[in-house]
């Protein structure tokens, strides 16, 4: 057995102080597991009188995170402050300065800065373990790097995001309109006071670059991804969903076409029977898909302080182990940019939603917007009458180009009888 | 870069042929990833004329696989003959003998000698890997032993044997009987001429014995492993359990229950709403429960040469970037012996069909057994009448001991009006 593994923590907030209570209630089993123990020997955050539960007295404090990283008697340095830049990247940048190893589960920070702390860390020989950054629990970034390895990944997919889900359910489930179950969501502290992060796809996108970096072996590329959130999807456009087969999930997806790849975040119609479907709550779920795996699907808690920690400590054994694998599942230096395709070359189905005044002629009108965009529609849905007044007008298509779906909606949003704008949801068929 | 990680291959039916054409197919992304290439340089099979469809002659042939295992240029040992002892054993003895390490897809021989192998291994420094003898292309030994390291696994499930499921799901959407769709089945390649190992259950008891002993620190103890298959589930089975609101799937699940586990093997019905009911045809699907990360979920495909290549290539590839884990999570020789169960101190409800003479005071005989046993009745269905003929008489129960269940068997078993043996299947509420 090796000397014991030293780890500093750097943030001790809900994922930190269960970290904490992870290695204090399952140490003997890491140790007998990692051949050595694990043993936390120092420890910052912004306040060190704040009670958290746990004993914090036994390990050295530190007040400035960077400083820690620099100095602490520590073989890793785990990151868990948050936030794209700021402390959590400077407490990165000093630890691989100081040629330590980094554990984090910041999906902003990697999706922002994965690549270029990648090279630096791999040209000192050290590592950045970031399992818990992406679905929470789930063990995803080892399934993609090392047990999807004989593979190459055709696709991915997956609901990244336990808030937008939440939602989602709760509405379905009590036929609520969104603003409603947010204000739930906020009251349960599964969405923050200001949910833009969440709701308007951010965090899923941050997660999804990650995947298709790994999956895909390109720079992360948060920028290009296509994200819309959920904030427009209401009570009717769920319970319509159900009635044409389908349930509303905010998805991200990600796949090679050519030398480019798809990047996209935003809410799809999936058919009930696939296995996205059914993932409920706050709980993720990913599909991927490889050349000889074929299609496999990874679901499980995406956040919360239990299923975090799990993650951290996941990539914590691995260093333990001495097992260590390219951060982002190929030397960083060898990292492709990639054009993510853009989205209004995208093809596929869609369901609309139009506000119209219920008179002779509506139909007509956008019939022939339709007609001249050569948008093929599959499917008309009108549920309630009310002459004169607006009333909800649905439809969905056969596959068509996005230019010419948003070309089509400008022309609805254009007339006189339609209300509001105009409000798409892509149908996702997923057959893999 | 170091030099080629230098395989030899012993076995090449469909698994290792298609772990031929994966390395040729992948040999460039493969490289990147491992920081080295990976090259065959030996093979083994019984037949060196058969036709594979692959190019054998680049590689150094040898009849006999465990001289290849002793004196092959190779770093690695591929075992892929299949069975628990023979041929497939000797190769891995002669491997760890000439201390190489073994990768192995071989279900069997990991659950009968899994735990002296390890042991064997370890004592000379060399390892085994086995992702591709549990749940196919499934990376669920990756996620059990690294994954999900931080965690005390406190149970897992799920369907283990592609075969039966295929099965039972073709028996639900064609409401045809076993025999009938296992014929088809074996038409298709799906299942062998002696189909015991699959509808049995023998193959899926093999690969429970071998994730219960990842998750729970002890040795393999597949003979303790209560095992039954799936051929008295009749169509009218299927029908009911739907209109119950469950799904008939063979399910293996392990728990601990203090220092002992929980081992066994047999048709279930489980919840529509639970993670495995909507996992199909060949698919198979892992629940696991840790103490921190809560309920995981992991699905693919469970068999053929793709999927099995594909989890050989896992273990390969961990091997070529210097990552190894004890084989059964815990150095071998730390493993405990833990006692199973008895099968007879099961708690759970039941589902029970009997074969009833349609005329007065049947039921009452029946009711009178029940009450004898305390066992409590929750439904009664009978959906067909014919005096004085054969007609099948179903009830569910609430929870009992499942040893009160035997003996109410028993005695219905000896009724005059009970004409065939009385058959259960247990209701799993599986709410984790």
């Amino acid at each position: 057995m090796s000397g014991a593994l030293r780890i500093a923590v750097a943030g001790l907030g809900t994922v930190g102080a269960g970290l904490l209570r992870l290695i204090e209630e399952n140490g003997d089993i890491l140790a007998l597991r990692c051949g050595r123990p694990i043993t936390v020997t120092a420890i910052s955050a912004r306040d060190q009188s704040r009670d958290r539960g746990i004993a914090i007295e036994g390990y050295q404090w530190f007040d400035d995170p960077a400083e820690m990283a620099r100095n602490a008697e520590a073989d890793i340095v785990v990151e868990l402050i948050g936030g794209a830049g700021g402390p959590a990247k400077a407490v990165c940048e000093a630890a691989i300065a100081a040629k330590r190893s980094i554990v984090t589960a910041n999906k902003a920070l990697i999706a922002h800065h994965g690549a270029e702390l990648a090279i630096a860390a791999e040209n000192v020989g050290v590592t950045i373990g970031y399992e818990a950054a992406v679905a929470g629990g789930i063990p995803i970034i080892k399934a993609l790097r090392e047990g999807l390895a004989g593979n190459r990944i055709t696709g991915l997919y997956g609901i990244l995001n336990g808030t937008c889900n939440f939602i989602l359910t709760t509405m379905r489930q009590t036929e609520r309109e969104f603003a409603d179950v947010l204000a739930e969501a906020q009251q349960l502290g599964y969405a923050e006071v200001d949910p833009g992060f969440d709701v308007d796809g951010v965090d899923a996108a941050h997660k999804l670059a990650i995947l298709a970096s790994v999956a895909f072996g390109c720079r992360v590329d948060f920028e290009n991804v296509y994200t819309e959130g959920i904030r427009r999807i209401t009570a009717l456009d769920i319970e319509l969903a159900e009635t044409l087969g389908y349930r509303i999930k905010l998805l991200g997806i990600a796949c090679r076409q050519g030398e480019m790849i798809e990047q996209r975040v935003h809410p799809c119609m999936v058919p009930l029977g696939s296995p996205v479907a059914h993932v409920e709550d706050v709980f993720n779920a990913v599909v991927v898909n490889g050349d000889f795996v074929g299609s496999t699907v990874y679901e499980g808690r995406g956040a919360g302080a239990g299923p975090t920690a799990s993650a951290v400590m996941a990539d914590i054994v691995d260093f333990a182990r001495g097992a260590t694998t390219p951060v982002f599942n190929i030397p960083a230096r060898d990292l492709v940019d990639r054009t993510t395709v853009p989205m209004d070359r995208h093809v596929g189905a869609y369901y609309i939603r139009l506000m119209v005044v219920d008179r002779p002629g509506v139909f007509a009108d956008i019939a022939a917007i339709l007609r001249d965009e050569a948008v093929s529609m599959e499917q008309i849905l009108q549920r309630t009458r009310s002459p004169n007044e607006a009333v909800p007008l649905v439809m969905t298509t056969h596959e068509v180009g996005e230019a010419a779906m948003m070309r089509a909606l400008k022309k609805f949003a254009a007339l006189e009888t339609v209300v509001e704008s105009p409000y798409v949801i892509r149908i996702e068929k997923l057959d893999d």
